[in-house]
């Protein structure tokens, strides 16, 4: 199948609440990048963090196979450092091959959840 | 009319909680892909999953009728077999007329709904 | 200022919920279009609306005053006729001048309050 | 880095909610523009704001540095004037670089937070 979507996404806002209700890890307090790698090759991601007061991180690589997808937890990205909690920051995504990305929060610091999701910005 | 829209869609997130709070059909937990055939022609609609660790299913064959919508909740598909639940995936629709392609859930695990919804990605 | 926008958009998603938790208005549930015109012309808007199973109906006839925006409640919608409570629609949004068009819906079916956000399609 | 994203942005929907339960700041009810300046060049960017029966205000100024991200709070808006609360509108966001602009609201006023969230419109 031919690849599909493209090869630079950012997603602007950004926040891993801290805090939550209900059992782990489904209703734990999430921020997630799922990415779809429709094609044949598989797609090496990179991922790079900017924040509103300090210098930007990354890039946390990460590889999502072809024909698969991938529901990316931030709260799991750990190598270059973990994301603060609690705090605004942005995310720029860049694949080798096209791909496509969308951007879920699951909010659960209070007793019932909230939800949020976006389709990422493509652009040019 | 003439048709509006696009013939390839993606939707990177996906999801079907499992356990809802609430009345059924209307509150059970679901994840929907809406779809809007402006146009004056059937629209046949072939859908295939994604996952993140076994190979994609499908098509899932559906037909919106010309100048029709169709809420097409995921949690019905069992041709050619159902979409596991509490399972991550992604979905590309691909029709042979324009459509116009939006996905929402309504997540009733906790006490109070939780909803999220974005357009799809149509790209090229 | 110049115009900004296009003057084709459609949602394809569409539902008043029926049934509500606190005050009214502004905690009712509803299904909202919200329409900016940031140009220098009023913009006669035209929404159809489409259905599952029966012929579409409209159009519903609008104006958004130049240098306006308006938050379009589809409970409001009444002439040629009001659009049916806990049925799936959705709407093709037609204009004479560029505008944007973005979707919420409030529910507050259940005690506390959902809310889904999304830019419509607006395509070629 | 290159600057990624566009120089208008428009957010149609726009409204503040009145009242909050949990704790300030977080859980304080807020509209909310996040913007991704992630070239290596400032980012001087002016919001207007569009209303339904007035006319608009501003523009508000704001820098967003090189490489960094805003989450711009609409609460916190107050020169040229406050945001009126619990009050449609809508928002134009301008900047001289390419950004990347993305609309979120968390609304405590009923006992459990809900949150939307949307790509803003970036258009021609």
């Amino acid at each position: 199948m031919k690849a599909f979507g493209k090869c630079r996404w950012a997603i602007a806002e950004g926040y891993i609440p801290e805090g939550s209700h209900g059992p782990a890890p489904e209703m734990t307090s999430h921020e997630t990048a799922c990415i779809l790698n429709a094609g044949d090759k598989d797609a090496h991601v990179n991922i790079t963090i900017f924040f509103s007061d300090k210098d930007a991180i990354g890039p946390y690589e990460i590889t999502v196979p072809a024909r698969r997808t991938k529901h990316l937890r931030f709260n799991d990205l750990n190598n270059p450092q973990p994301i603060p909690r609690a705090t605004d920051f942005s995310s720029l995504i860049e694949s080798d091959v096209p791909v496509v990305v969308q951007h879920t929060r699951l909010d659960s610091r209070q007793d019932a959840n909230a939800l949020l999701s976006t389709i990422a910005y493509s652009g040019e």
